[in-house]
């Protein structure tokens, strides 16, 4: 295996709050410019990614069923105002140290009236994606006089272009990745089920001194025809010699995620299989080549839709088989997918910013018969601004053909 | 250990299925009953419980962010539709077999107005708490002649009573986290950490041939002070001698959930805080005693909120602590928290139903010192219409005072 980002280590962790910490306040300082810009004067933000960007407040995902309103927040010019029920107000003056933590019951539109005129606001942007329609009446009616704008994107767009320290901790997640499915290899053997393989993949990610405090997501462990459905779960199915074993898979390093994925062959490979393989493979190096171009300031740089087109149009030259119906890739940090998009969607028709990190992953799928993904997350710089340019895998497993069992 | 409902196996998985499969008619009867009383003649609905309750359509809880409108389902009086995006096709055809699987792209206002008219509504009860208020104007503009009516409750209430295979699942489940808990006794020493003891308790649940498809959510493991925080997550502080240790922690089995708390100590206890446990399990105790009585015929069916007094009035009674800020309990089935509500909020106003399962889960928290949290869940029925009153601890880990390490 080639040299993977070594597992982070507790000066690690406490650096990157330190980080986090030095950059929250120009974080959100360009959430307030955009205000000023909409004309706004307060930012009502309720996703978990956000909370943590911008107060430090962090929710595992399976705790925000059940944080209620805790760690929702609220930006205004002067103030920065993060909500906790009595469970949680420990944890957010702890965490959340630059914002004023605010008590809240059960029902916010109860204290929504006080909350807001507390900090002077008139016009707030919501989260409208993430606000439910319920929450949003209630809170229009309990202060008539506020009015609520639908945002969309405020934060999101900021978070597309990655600080040192968020890069880091992205590379740190990949090899934790890197290394768990190198140790896994030992296992894959015939007979051996899906399920049974993506738990084996998820122990070697999260067990004490991986370095990983979680899964990005749940691992997909699939077998033979079950590789062709793009989202999958590993089942009892036994593998068996003659066919692909494809896993998808991430870690979680300080709130930030990998994702990759590898198809993997079980004996011998047919000699359609393998060319499924070298064409799904030729069209992910050709992605990656334009990038590198791209770097050396040969190439302007490109939209994600083109990116995308590079690779889709190197299996569709090749005429065989259908190229992959999904997006080439996605940007990845606080959440596994985020902006930047790379697909034929109108999210991709601006060029890539920069410094970023997105997942470069075709595929063909035979259905009912095999499919093949590679994925690999790419650090992208363009450069500029004093920095060169920069194209760096950050995962490290290796990409060519792999027989295994 | 008590004997505790054995471990599921593959024939029961089955038996499960079809039991679901049975049901759901009379599931979908109910929800078309309300929505003529209601007088409107669609449901569209969102939550990933209520997919797999009416429709069959299974999403893991970690899935529920990539799935986009997959699963999401539109109820008519003759029709059940359920929306699968091209990732999703073949498992919505899988499981939810009694549906029309509509293909959908990524913006569903697009296809909305077509689709309601496919099913001739004209006035559509949506989950307005669950919907976001971005995808609610979307559809509301995009058949501005369908009235959308903000709906609550509506199958939430249903769930409450459960059926025989859904109380059998829920059993499962507490005999996977009981006999979890009695493995993970050997290593509870000195030295380890609370994080080291969440991974092992989590493998304990998870590993193949535990029966176990997924923890109710994450394990909460706490020492000493920590456990005065009834939403602390684990961390690497070592266990010493002296103090209390709290576990709380559920499994999953065919989609139903378990919950359960016990406090152990580490070492010989203080006689404080020896104290505070026995009060505690005094007051579940004597909630559990009341509903007992019920159940005999003894009392009339108690609301939430008294049973919840119960329990609440034996720590203030006592004086030396103050009781719990949170509720008694909660119901659980196919989501950790459900209804009935055992507690002092208005939700708690209602005589308990039958037969349903729910938590008593009193506590003692003393800030930055320890807290005593003891939580069980149980099987409730008073009876009547044909069956006789019957209530039974599902959760058989013992409730005594435990000294380990």
């Amino acid at each position: 295996m080639s040299a993977a980002a070594a597992a982070p280590r507790a000066a690690d962790l406490v650096r990157w709050e330190d980080a986090d910490r030095t950059a929250r306040p120009e974080r959100l300082a360009r959430l307030r410019a955009r205000m000023v810009a909409e004309g706004v004067d307060a930012y009502f933000g309720v996703r978990p990614e956000h909370m943590r960007y911008l107060t430090g407040f962090r929710l595992d995902d399976g705790e925000e069923k059940v944080a209620g309103h805790s760690g929702q927040f609220l930006v205004a010019a002067e103030d920065l105002v993060v909500l906790a029920d009595s469970r949680y107000t420990i944890k957010a003056a702890r965490q959340a140290s630059a914002a004023r933590v605010e008590p809240i019951a059960s029902d916010l539109a109860v204290a929504w009236s006080s909350l807001v005129a507390s900090v002077g606001a008139r016009r707030i942007a919501v989260e409208a994606g993430f606000v439910s329609y319920a929450l949003w009446e209630r809170l229009a009616s309990a202060a008539p006089d506020v009015e609520l704008v639908a945002a969309s994107g405020w934060i999101e767009r900021d978070r597309v272009v990655k600080e040192p320290a968020e890069l880091e901790r992205v590379a740190a997640a990949c090899g934790v990745a890197d290394r768990a499915l190198d140790s896994l290899l030992p296992a894959i053997r015939p007979g051996v089920t899906e399920r049974e393989l993506a738990w084996q993949l998820e122990v070697l990610i999260r067990r004490p001194g991986s370095g990983a405090e979680a899964l990005a997501f749940d691992v997909a462990a699939l077998f033979g025809p079950e590789a062709a459905l793009p989202h999958g779960a590993p089942g009892d199915r036994p593998i068996a010699p003659g066919s692909v074993l494809l896993f998808d898979f991430g870690a979680q390093v300080a709130g930030y995620r990998s994702d990759m994925t590898r198809t993997l062959f079980v004996g011998e490979p047919s000699a359609r299989d393998l060319a499924v393989y070298e064409t799904v493979a030729r069209a992910q190096a050709a992605a990656v080549a334009v990038l590198e171009s791209v770097v050396r300031g040969e190439r302007p740089v490109p939209t994600g839709r083109e990116i995308d087109a590079v690779a889709r149009g190197v299996i569709e030259a090749d005429g065989r088989w259908a190229a992959y119906g999904h997006g080439l890739g996605h940007g990845i940090g606080l959440a596994t997918h985020e902006a930047p998009s790379l697909g034929r969607s109108a999210a991709s028709d601006a060029p890539l910013p920069s410094p970023t990190v997105f997942s470069v992953e075709p595929g063909i799928y035979l259905d009912g018969e095999m499919g093949v993904r590679i994925e690999d997350l790419v650090l992208f710089d363009a450069g500029g601004d004093g920095r060169p340019g920069r194209l760096e895998q950050l995962t490290n497993f290796p990409r060519g053909v792999l027989i295994v069992g």
